[in-house]
């Protein structure tokens, strides 16, 4: 039998937050003892969220490690970079474990973190404790460890749609260009003119182009897949919707092969993982296919004419982006069926 | 213990049918054991809805009363008025219990019933053996019955918000002015100009002005509540959504109160009913609040300026609108807890 | 032969302001000779609008007067309500004529100002001296000034979709209720999560529910139509769209009328006014159907059942609800053929 | 003095057909005597378009040639592949300037032709003749023709992107992968679950990977700037959006040079031309800075770590991608100002 959890949810006024909130509620064996805003600590959850009325009549408690851990076995922090450095180690050592969400300590290099982040590194010694925490891949290790890195949201759905073909060398590691698309809530909850509606409705376009932070996490990967160093062309695009994330991504073969050679090649290395659906040849994922759950769904077309695969992969960005694949590692950690908790369809239309 | 029961969805390659589909698939009791589609049999499920991938492998099934009464023991039929009204009759000759999402068993009067679907009404004996499954307010008689007539989305957002003021004698019957608005994906997944992406985005518009065929299933229920006979206003517009309804809702009131004293008397009046969500003074629903669940939300505005109140009422039209109060009707007719599966927070954002 | 005027735009940076460049980029009589941003003075207007780039290549002024009265003959004032109050009289004791699209000169009662925009008024020497620009219906009193108080978004929508029926005594001015929905730009250019795209995208919700400024501006000129006091019951919804108004709006039939007798009133209350489309019996507007220009169409639904007329009125809420209007009004106030410069087709889809 | 000609449009009832006419609405020296429309001959246009009314008051006429010729001086093909082919040679005959957006006439090679449109191709001696109007490449040759074939969408904003580097030999031509996006708008009017309201909105998907018959247009041209075959990688997807298309391109350097430099280098190549804007370094174009217009806006990023260059190319697909690029072309062929009719600004937001 399976004794229940108690966690603790750090930014939950913010997207990946709330959505540790929807996505909990319905987990069998874990109780959200804790929802924590330092801003608006004291204040009804539901009042900014009235969505939670009846579900969560709780008040938003404040950053107190010592409540926290009277409180809550596991701790997820949905804060920004620079913010999770902070809590981590004061939550490590008070005995919880924690499932971070910002990318402070998914870079191994403090000086790729500086780079990109412009921001100075968390503490190494940390770094390197920190299970990078991409749940088909990495799973082995998550189940080990106590301090869990989840993905960035744009490198989940790329890497899960590279790192089998990158693994197996049917691809040129130095040929791989990625087109990614995301929905506005990827940019979270905060006010700007990049997520006001007028802005943003009945628009499409490109930003951070070759600059944005998740490259050396894709990077950084791949070079372990590959087994020689990596580096990618990276491009992030902002679609007029919610929710979802398309990876559109391009290389050379480095022989002749199928569409359905890569369908049977990705099978197989997912084979029991219940999140990552391959689609069969000449069939490939919308982002609504996946909307509301944790799947990544990936296709495939080779073009003859060029040499060149092309891979579509999708996730909804906010869960397997995000708060999905932080409760997939917390079902790792307690060596508990990968699935509890997620196990819902999409919603669909 | 509860027992598992069996089934079947007729209709599944709609959008309520596949709203069963996805709402079922979290059921603890119930087992989707057939999904049926006379256009589309022997195709499995998945491949016009890629989405239920890996989570539905089965076959479509055809129209045989024979094969579903071997294989369920409840038949959803979510299916067009018209086609109800001849399959009904037969399962329920088969000894299947019958939750019908159709117009065809909503109305008492045949000729109402022609008069606004311009189509022969079903045969009376069956309209009358139909219990009308407006859930909050009918629910003892759904617990007896063995065929329930869903009501419609419109319709149940519109009864919700106005039944206990009306019951209660508190706002002027001859008054009441209906201004809804709805997603698209309440005009289902056919083909139509009214449905086509490019004239419908960045668009508004109002359709069936005064001649929507939910107008008199609205008066119906009115009428019983009022005691006497009630005619309304209605108007029906679409939004460029896809989920959900506002009922915006005018009446005089039949004596001074305060929007208070309204959401005293409706939480009394839906007191134990966990899908009714009665908002504070000065709070009123959106949509989004009630995305993807079973919630209708109910928010007051009265205005001692004029002498009336405003209700804002919303629901998921594919959900509490339709679905998921089909479900809603399967625990309530199983004398289970009526929350049963259907206990999800709204996606949201 | 018509000579060119001179205009300046103060608040180009806001929605109404950069609709006024757009527009007067067309007018073959008007030369946009200063664009103004307290904000953002001294940087190029095409920085934060790079859809004007090569338009215009000129620099934002600041507010200067000596500086606007030298460069132009007429300022717009697409400022917010307070602002306006304190620009017009430089401006117009500068010898320009001012057209301000602000709420601050619309009410002529300081006292029913104060109510609503919870602000001291204008002063009152000033507000008797604006003319209230509601072209259709005020046009001649706007031909004979030189200080325009352009009508509100909502208002003008309202306003000429009842003023005739209102004025016929066609319709019981007690019994009016106004149900409008609007596109978020009519919530303007500042950040707030009201229009945060996530928060509005696939949302429909109600705000200022019996709260909202412009009741009292349709409420005066519905008094004037009247003539007697009018109170309406006025409900503002925020549509998941950028442009586009449409009201909905309901009234007791004095007598028994038909749709189509609306349809003749209108069309001869309307004659030779361009920018109003009375639309035949049966034939209702949709907000596209006016998208990017300054008309407004009108349709009808008598019901006999209950007595009541329902009117849809739509508008694109920048053009005729604003920048459009404010063109218009300069036309008349030169004696100017009203539609200059807004001579073009709706933009569909 | 210019003196005006007579247009006709057979489609008028597509979405290039109906944005034909809403665009020479505003032309100076065109006027459109005949909209045609095979399936709604008889109808008023106003009809099944009601933002045209009082804008058109005509009727839609059928395809006859002698009508046409009689009322006409030059014809706009806005009909599907394999319908112009047989229009196209009537209407030279009788001695009209014809203009045709459709793609029977754009691919040299019948053979090609065959094989993207699986279609047989038109007159090879009708094709050879046919001047390939991507204005600003061609523009010369356009002036001296009497039958233009508009260029494709998706094939106008990749060749303005690429048409310069590619012919500088700035780029290796074997490296070239084009991620181009569009809007719904692009897929026509007619009715297909693709362009299903409730299955688009909140969805973004990729379709005809490797596939899109605007494949070879894209390299026909680009083989005829780089002097020998080139063969590129080519994905479209839909954005849910109405209009608007976004290409971003990849390619290899050929040798060490900035992002500036390709501006430098763009500019001159499109100096003169109004449509074509480059954005300065570090910015890059969103599709809603050229809605409604017939801009194309092109930015740049040369990435040092991959020396790799990203483009990003953006136009309306409805205006530069089609009726816009048309009446530029019949200006260009007329010897007017290329602008003539097309001189609005964008609508924005």
């Amino acid at each position: 039998m399976i004794s229940t959890i108690k966690a603790a949810i750090v930014g939950s006024t913010g997207y990946s937050g709330v959505e540790l909130i929807r996505l909990l509620q319905s987990h069998p064996h874990v109780e959200v003892t804790s929802v924590i805003s330092s801003s608006s600590a004291g204040a009804p959850i539901a009042e900014g969220f009235p969505h939670l009325m009846e579900i969560r009549t709780d008040l938003l408690d404040g950053i107190d490690v010592d409540n926290i851990r009277a409180k809550a076995d596991v701790v997820f922090l949905a804060t920004p970079h620079g913010v999770s450095m902070k809590l981590a180690p004061e939550f490590l050592e008070a005995g919880l474990k924690v499932i971070d969400l910002s990318g402070d300590f998914r870079l191994k290099s403090g000086e790729v973190y500086k780079q990109w982040y412009q921001h100075e590194p968390a503490d190494q010694a940390l770094v390197a404790r920190a299970v990078y925490g991409l749940a088909e891949v990495y799973g082995d290790q998550v189940a080990n460890s106590d301090f869990i890195s989840n993905p960035g949201c744009f490198t989940t759905s790329a890497l899960l749609g590279l790192y089998p073909a990158v693994k197996a060398g049917w691809i040129d590691p130095d040929s791989i260009i990625i087109d990614a698309k995301s929905g506005v809530s990827g940019a979270g909850r905060g006010l700007s003119l990049g997520n006001h509606y007028s802005e943003i409705n009945e628009n499409f376009k490109a930003y951070k182009i070759n600059k944005h932070q998740h490259t050396p996490e894709i990077e950084q990967v791949l070079t372990e897949a590959a087994g020689r160093p990596v580096i990618a062309t990276f491009t992030t695009h902002l679609v007029p919707m919610t929710r979802g994330i398309m990876s559109t991504m391009y290389a050379k073969l480095t022989e002749k092969r199928s569409s359905a050679d890569f369908v049977e090649l990705y099978r197989q290395f997912y084979e029991g993982r219940k999140f990552v659906r391959v689609r069969p040849d000449g069939n490939w994922p919308a982002t609504k296919e996946v909307y509301g759950t944790n799947y990544c769904d990936i296709g495939f077309s080779v073009d003859e004419r060029t040499g060149r695969i092309t891979f579509i992969s999708v996730i909804d960005n906010l869960v397997k982006g995000a708060a999905g694949q932080a409760i997939q590692n917390l079902n790792l950690l307690m060596n508990w069926d990968e699935t509890l908790g997620l196990q819902f369809s999409p919603v669909y239309p």
